[in-house]
C-alpha cells in the first residue's frame, strides 16, 4: 500500500508513522511546501520517498492523506484531481469539516465519492514533524464525518487505518461536529489567544508574566498553538465559532454586572455549576 | 514555637505540615468550621491539637496563619484581636492582598504591625488538608505584601519561614499584587468558569464533553476549582478584576468583527503575538 502524505508535519506525520509502524502501509510519498520539513521526515524514516508536487505525489496512491491547515485543503484537491488513480482513497484530518468537504466536493468532481472527511482528536502545543509519534494516536478517537455521497467502502476503509494506528473511531455529521468543535475546541483557543496577548500587551506585561500562576499558565500552553492552523481553523468554522463567541460574550457581560453589583450569591452558582461539570467530564470523557 | 492555624484546609495545612517537617514550630493549634477537616488534620500529624474557637486558638499562639477563604478573614481578626499574645505576629495566605489588609486594619487595632500579608502563589485544584502536602511551597513564590506600618522584624520572620517551608520570596505593594493577579488567576478563572458554565448549559453538553479535547479540558480543570474561595476572591479583588475583564470583553468585540470580516490577517497576527508571548514565559517564570 503507498501513502501520499500532503503536508508533512506533526499530525500527518504521526499518522503515516503510525501506519507504518502497524504495516498498513508500506510506501509514503510527502509532499510540502517546507524542504526542511521533507528532510526531517525521511531522516526520521516516517517517508520513503518525496514528490516535488501534489500531482507527483498523488500518482500511483492507494490513500492520499491531506494534512496541510485547512485553509490550504482546496488548492490541493484542485491540484491532486486530474493525477489521482482511479481507485485511491482521500482523507485529510483537519479540525473543521464542512469547509474541507465544500472544498473537497468543488475541486474532486465524481472522485467526492472516495473522499473520507476525518479528524483526530490528538495533537500537541510542538508542531512540525520532528515531534512526530507514531503512538500519537493510541487510545485517542477520530472522528468521520462522511457525506450521504461517501462510499461506505471507503469509509470502512479509513475506519481501519485509524483502528491500525491504534485509535477509536466515531461518525458525525460535520454539522454537529462543527457545531461540537466550535464549543470544545476553537473557542477555548480564541479565548486563550485573546488574554495571552491582552497580557502580552500590557505595560506590565514583565511583572504578570513573572507571577504567571495555574490559571494564566494553561492559558498560554493553549496559546502556543500554531498561529496560522488557528487562523484557518477560525475562517473554516466562523460561523460557528462567532455564534459560540457571542454567547460566550453574553455570559461575560453577565459576571461583569454580577461583579459590578457584588452579587456573590449569584456568582458563587456560576462557578458551581461549573465545578461540577469538571465531575461529568471525567467520568463521560476519554478522547 | 506554636502556631495557630485558622482555617484548615489544602494551603494552611500544608504550610502547618512544612514548618513542623523544618523543625520552625512544635505545636500547631487548628480551628476550622468543619470537624471532619480538624479530625483529618490532627490524624495525619498537621496538628498537634484543636480549639473551639478563633480566641482559644490563638491565645499564647506566637504565631497565627490565616488561611480561611478571604470573605471570612474580618470575622476571624476581629475574634482574635482580644486574645492575641503581645509578641505574636499574624500572617495569611489570601490571594487578595488590599482587602485582607483593609480587614486587618479595621479589626486588629494597634496589633496590625504584627500583620504580615502574605501570597504563596501554589495549590492545587483538589482542596481540602485530605490533600496538604508538606513539599507543596518547593521552589514556589511566596509574595509578602507589607505596609508602611508592618513591623519589619515581623515581615523578616514571616520571609524566613516561608523561606523554611522551601519558597522564595519577594515583597511588592499590596496594589502591584491586586493589579498582577487580576490579569494572570483571577481572570483566567473567571473565564474559564463561565466557559464551562456555558457549555454545561448547553442543550447538548454531553456531546460536547465527550469531545473535550486539549483546548476544553485545560478550562475544566481551571473551573475545578473551589467556588466558594473563587468568589471571595473575586469580590474581594473586584475593582481590579472589573477592569481586566472590561478589557478582556474589548478584545473579544474585536476578536468577533475580525471573524465576521473574514480578516484572516488581523486574526493570524493577534494568534502570532500570544503563541510568542508563551516562549517569554517559559523563560521568565518558574512560579
Amino acid at each position: 500500500m503507498r501513502l501520499a502524505l500532503l503536508g508533512v508535519g506533526l499530525i500527518g506525520g504521526s499518522f503515516a508513522a503510525a501506519l507504518r509502524a502497524a504495516g498498513a502501509v508500506q510506501e509514503v510519498v510527502g509532499c510540502d511546501l517546507d524542504p526542511g520539513a521533507l528532510a526531517a521526515a525521511l531522516r526520521r524514516g516516517i517517508l520513503t520517498q518525496t514528490a516535488g508536487d501534489v500531482a507527483d505525489a498523488v500518482r500511483g496512491a492507494d490513500l492520499v492523506v491531506v494534512a496541510t491547515p485547512v485553509g490550504a485543503t482546496r488548492a490541493v484537491f484542485a491540484a491532486m484531481a486530474g493525477s489521482l488513480s482511479p481507485e485511491a482513497i482521500i482523507t485529510d484530518v483537519g479540525s473543521t469539516k464542512s469547509s474541507v468537504i465544500e472544498d473537497a466536493r468543488t475541486a474532486l468532481g465524481p472522485r467526492f465519492s472516495h473522499f473520507v472527511p476525518a479528524h483526530p482528536i490528538a495533537g500537541s502545543e510542538r508542531t512540525g514533524v520532528e515531534h512526530a509519534d507514531a503512538s500519537m494516536f493510541s487510545g485517542r478517537l477520530a472522528v468521520l464525518t462522511p457525506t450521504p455521497g461517501t462510499d461506505e467502502q471507503a469509509v470502512a476503509a479509513v475506519e481501519s487505518l485509524w483502528l491500525a494506528a491504534g485509535a477509536r473511531t466515531e461518525r458525525l455529521s460535520a454539522e454537529t461536529h462543527d457545531r461540537i468543535f466550535a464549543a470544545v475546541s476553537h473557542l477555548p483557543h480564541l479565548l486563550a489567544f485573546a488574554l495571552v496577548e491582552m497580557i502580552a500587551g500590557a505595560a506590565d506585561a514583565q511583572l504578570k508574566l513573572a507571577h504567571a500562576g495555574a490559571g494564566f499558565r494553561d492559558f498560554t500552553r493553549i496559546a502556543a498553538s500554531n498561529p496560522q492552523l488557528w487562523r484557518d481553523v477560525c475562517l473554516a468554522n466562523r460561523a460557528h465559532l462567532a455564534r459560540e463567541l457571542h454567547s460566550y460574550r453574553a455570559r461575560l457581560e453577565t459576571l461583569q454586572r454580577l461583579l459590578d453589583a457584588e452579587d456573590g450569591v449569584a456568582l458563587e452558582a456560576v462557578f458551581a455549576r461549573a465545578a461540577a461539570m469538571r465531575r461529568v467530564s471525567d467520568e463521560d470523557a476519554s478522547g
